[in-house]
């Protein structure tokens, strides 16, 4: 990472400037934790969201959409406990209510100021009177110091809260960048949503900011797995005050946009990892490179065949050097390549060599295995430069026990 | 099913008129268990085959494929313990030298007169010294008598044998179809391949037989799934010897090509569904039915996404009725579609309604996901009458055991 980039050590949405967080428990599922969480921007806030692609799509994301249409916004609510999905006429209007009373307690000037995601079961509706009275104690506690109420706040199943911040010392001044993400762990899940949230101080045109973060989220958040189900409410959100003193990015030239794209890159690519190593009953954390690949689209393609495999999963698991599965994997990827051209090595141990089992000692290959941290990279040797890394973890018993437990 | 067509109790390969088949120990990966069988057709028999569509094929692929080129066979060899996948030139060479074995010892007119399949761990080369004197052996004994050694010995990870047949009793005369498939589920698996094999002494045009074998391959070995992961090794053949003594079905109009095509429908969907049933580590039989959606592909689709969904599976191995994962698969399933107007069955019990949850009592939910064999049905709503079926098995802890386990 550039020198210029520092990250910090417990960072807070309120390091941000304009940006204030907090969160409070109001029952929505479990009782004492913190499951509805607001971020207030002081200023209207430049924002982009990008979403899940499944077809069913929880209310919030229709939401979002409308009232992203000017890419402002003001204020983000998010609650656990509940995805407000398949839920019909009656799960819209309570979203569409849930930004009116946002808009009203905070005097915001209109409810489309207002951004709104949820997380939890599908399938059930969101009990409007706790909801409606959570948002009258944030009001009173919004402006209050707090580390990470927010992060605590938007997680399910996950294990440990996701925050990350840097600050960036570039030539035109400092900024700061902090983001918050959820992804899937726990012990009475229903569904493994996504949800990344990324604040911004900088002073940046917004074109240059969409355009950072559509990429950024390409190789963060969209390269990571856990178990190949695309959930109906996956979002993420960037959202920028444009508070901070820096001299303003104007164009991709120079050194300025390529240090923002790094920084921001390096929180949600943190963030990504974080999501992976917190997964549904994961013991381990693999990172899998397919490189030389023909393009870099055919690298992601294949990285994420072999990610999503639960027989890929479940070998390393059982920290079985069972490379066969990995090959298979990538071979019903969809992409056509030439596996006599392969190569593939667990860590730096050359397993599969020119499209041939690799000579090297079982106990070596063994070793690597037992590791927490185990990185992956299969050489497609397809003449081309395509690149690409994504994240995910093992598939363990605790995945199916976590998942087969009843819903209510 | 037609009352012309009657399955046959206790079927056997060697009832089909010209085929004879048997199977011996030769110790490729354990001692004490079948894992070589043979079957061998009196005459030059048609044959055509379907193979897995993952871009890494073991060596038996491109010798079945080579060696089909004409359309004719007189012999099949399968052995189990070792995929041959992944094994380079040598493997390649190995395979061909196995049907240049075959030829020789059962006198041959060419070693194209032989197919040859391979399933069990990828990456290993076959010990050819055990394969060649088990084909010795088999010379000795392929026409003695015995009901279903060549089932017995393609199992790999399989609790149960599978093999089904039907003798039809047309106005043309009768005939005969048997057979046999494995799929996945043992104590030490490392590759849940799907093998298929249909004998049948049927009087019928080659290119019917074709025909009618594409269609209902789609319909019965695709239509079925355990854990999402292609093999590199899936193979589906049909045989037919000819020598029924039905006049022989020339052309698709009238009712003896339908009652063929039942007929065979029959035996593949039923080796379909005992892959299912016999999925590693599987406690349930799920079927699922998308119906009236736009065509029967995009049906197809979005029941595969359902049956591959970690997240739907292990809910039925938790026997929780949580619909809301089924609705989110078919989201991500890449159909468009409309799911406002959808609904969803278990059972008769409608669950969800319209894009909206349905009233139900939860115990009569319940009671239906306690069952062994539970029935599915999502109905899109879409205007057309696009149908498919598909078959699959919950997701239990014993899946992760018995593929967590180490190769060797």
């Amino acid at each position: 990472m550039d020198k210029d980039i520092v990250e910090i050590i417990n960072p807070s949405i309120n390091l941000v400037k304009g940006f204030f967080s907090n969160a409070c428990g109001c029952e929505i599922k479990y009782k004492n934790r913190l499951d509805l969480g607001m971020v207030l921007c002081e200023v209207s806030a430049a924002c982009y969201a990008k979403y899940t692609t499944n077809k069913v799509q929880a209310a919030h994301i229709q939401i979002c959409k409308e009232n992203l249409k000017s890419n402002k916004a003001r204020a983000v609510i998010v609650n656990s406990g509940c995805a407000n999905a398949c839920t019909g006429e009656l799960g819209l209007k309570n979203a569409e209510d849930i930004t009116k009373k946002v808009a009203e307690v905070f005097e915001l000037d209109s409810p489309s100021d207002v951004l709104l995601c949820s997380t939890g079961v599908i399938g059930r509706q969101l009990p409007m009177d706790k909801v409606f009275s959570g948002i009258d104690k944030l009001k009173s506690i919004i402006r209050e110091e707090n580390e990470k109420n927010f992060a605590l706040a938007i997680m399910t199943t996950d294990v440990v809260d996701k925050i990350v911040g840097v600050k960036v010392k570039s030539a035109g001044g400092e900024y700061t960048i902090v983001g918050t993400a959820k992804g899937s762990g726990m012990i009475h899940p229903n569904m493994a949503t996504m949800l990344g949230f990324v604040f911004t101080d900088v002073s940046i045109k917004d074109y240059l900011l969409k355009r950072a973060f559509d990429e950024s989220v390409e190789k963060s958040f969209n390269s990571v797995t856990i178990d190949g189900d695309t959930s109906t409410n996956d979002t993420a959100i960037i959202m920028k005050s444009g508070l901070a003193n820096n001299e303003e990015i104007i164009d991709t030239a120079g050194e300025e946009y390529k240090l923002f794209c790094e920084a921001l890159n390096f929180v949600n690519t943190a963030l990504a990892k974080k999501i992976a190593i917190d997964g549904e009953g994961a013991t381990k954390f693999i990172e899998i490179t397919v490189e030389n690949a023909a393009s870099d689209q055919d690298a992601k393609k294949i990285a994420i065949s072999i990610a999503k495999s639960n027989l890929v999963k479940t070998a390393f698991y059982g920290e079985d050097p069972n490379w066969g599965r990995i090959i298979c994997a990538a071979g019903y990827s969809g992409v056509d390549f030439d596996f006599t051209k392969c190569s593939l090595k667990f860590d730096e141990l050359t397993v599969f060599k020119d499209g041939e089992p690799a000579q090297y000692a079982e106990k070596d290959a063994k070793n690597i295995l037992k590791k927490k941290d185990i990185k992956v990279t299969l050489d497609m040797n397809a003449g081309k430069t395509g690149k690409w890394t994504v994240w995910t973890c093992d598939f363990s018993i605790d995945y199916v026990k976590i998942n087969a437990d009843y819903t209510t």
